[in-house]
């Protein structure tokens, strides 16, 4: 509904950001709301997640992984939970000084992302702020009724396990504001591309949603730090968890990394941005969910046990290891 | 689950937002995401607006008035969409200033809203900023199947109406930032309080929610202005409105500040900030819905009528206005 008397924001909105609303109930994006029908028989499952510039991207990051990494972020949280993408809106703050090709690549980004996790734009919030930009982003998905993965449903004897390999963004968050550290930490130019490309641009385990619905006793995404994150999921559970760091999955690049520098293990296990899952799975159920990992090509990794008693407990060659710091956190 | 190995961030949500977090589905905020089941038969309705210090509120304003403010925006979405609250999540960046006294009076207004509208925070994100203080919140509510009231739906001789009276929170905004406008308006100290509380404290129209479902051909919330949000309801109507502008309902308030400053209008009518109703009615269920808005205790006014063609058009004395800046906008 192009017209003479649309508003800036109006303009904004239908200019770059109408063709991702491509779900029905989303209204072209020209209502106060958007309309949503949960399937009969199944629950919906609502995270919400956002990112400030200077304090979870950098202003210099390319406007399509912003874009990208704000709605994966969520993406692995529905992913965690055994949801299917149902939709999202999402609320931005953009700096005056924002112009139409940075919204451009932004929403290119976005709207490649939406159609790729299936999960379209369905309504949103723009304002102009005098303060930092700031993309937040609530999603939607769906699990059968009753049946979300909580953190709190791992048992005595449940092995835990974490998807992909571990700590590969806190070290490209590093590399992002040290380039010289590739050559310290002796990596090879692939290595040094692979660790930025784990922090800037996370690919959430989407396709290992149906396998975490049927197989685990417990989930959650690793934001913040598999240590922290792990210790969370501990405490919601009530019991703790023996993890053996030799088992915990490292990239070639991590491995060449704490080679050079042994002391950026505590990085690697409490740095942030993962976005892999850590879930628990009873002993009957390992072989089957393992089964299920492999048709979805998710690697999948034992790390560990659940025990009685009292959080995450990392050892390396039977010693404990205790972090100076032990969860990552943006607040 | 308090503990020595809670990172800040889930002390603070733990301390200040857990009380609110009465929904089931909320899991006391101590998982990744929240769980809502839609009633079968219902649709999902979804919707999401924010404040920024400095832009929508003063960064002196009481703390529970923002949190208030914050919630009602979107509850008085839901209310002009013919949907009942079911629940909220909300995304707030706190400046590191932030100090435990004023949070504590923010969640007690929001808490008090989230019991007062049956709404009851489900989830959310907090994170620190170098930048403003801003409060994103997306609100859930609930209509029966394919029955959401657009902005759309409005026919040609259809009644155009809104609720309560209309411009008294652009006039309260300017008595904020000016208090010595109140005696050059000539306005008592009650007529002063009156404006200001209604910029402060807007009052959703939750309970008129279930005839706008029943009668209403088109609605939206007005919170851009009167004009501009009446300009876009035609414009999803493919529509033009014809408003006396002698019927727009106004407080005594806003009545006296007229008389004296007779420009105002032109502030009464674009200013932003009314969370109103302007809804459009059928003749045929016009005396329907005027029985069921008083059986609501609220005030409804006819203040025009839908033709062909295109834009509001606000008549005085039979005389077209033409408004220099059709619509506020915070964008």
């Amino acid at each position: 509904m192009a017209g003479p008397d649309q508003s800036p924001e109006e303009r904004l909105i239908a200019q770059h950001f109408r063709p991702l609303a491509t779900h029905p109930g989303a209204f072209g994006l020209a209502d106060d709301a958007a309309v949503l029908s949960v399937p009969e028989g199944f629950d919906l499952v609502v995270t919400t997640d956002g990112v400030i510039a200077g304090v979870h991207f950098f202003f210099d990051d390319a406007p399509a992984d912003i874009a990208r990494k704000a709605l994966r972020m969520n993406l692995s949280d529905l992913a965690a939970k055994g949801a299917k993408p149902l939709g999202f809106v999402m609320a931005v703050a953009l700096p005056e000084s924002t112009d139409d090709a940075w919204l451009a690549a932004f929403a290119a980004g976005l709207g490649e992302d939406a159609g790729r996790y299936g999960c379209p734009l369905l309504g949103g919030d723009t304002d102009h702020t005098p303060g930092l930009m700031s993309i937040s982003i609530t999603a939607f998905g769906a699990v059968p009724q009753s049946r979300m993965v909580q953190r709190s449903g791992a048992r005595v004897g449940d092995s835990v396990l974490v998807t992909g390999t571990i700590g590969d963004a806190a070290l490209g968050l590093r590399l992002r504001g040290d380039r010289n550290l590739a050559s310290r930490w002796r990596l090879t130019e692939a290595m040094a591309g692979h660790l930025l490309g784990r922090y800037l641009r996370p690919e959430p385990r989407t396709t290992l949603a149906e396998a975490v619905l049927s197989f685990a006793s417990s989930a959650m995404d690793v934001s913040d730090g598999l240590a922290g994150d792990l210790g969370k999921l501990c405490r919601a559970s009530s019991l703790a968890a023996d993890v053996d760091v030799a088992q915990v999955p490292l990239s070639d690049a991590a491995h060449t990394a704490i080679a050079s520098r042994p002391t950026l293990l505590e990085t690697l296990l409490t740095g942030g941005d993962d976005y892999e899952i850590v879930l628990t799975v009873a002993q009957a159920k390992l072989q089957a969910f393992q089964a299920a990992a492999r048709a979805a090509r998710v690697p999948v990794t034992e790390i560990g046990r659940m025990r009685s008693g009292d959080g995450a407990q990392f050892t390396r060659q039977g010693k404990a290891l205790v972090f100076a710091r032990p969860a990552f956190s943006h607040f």
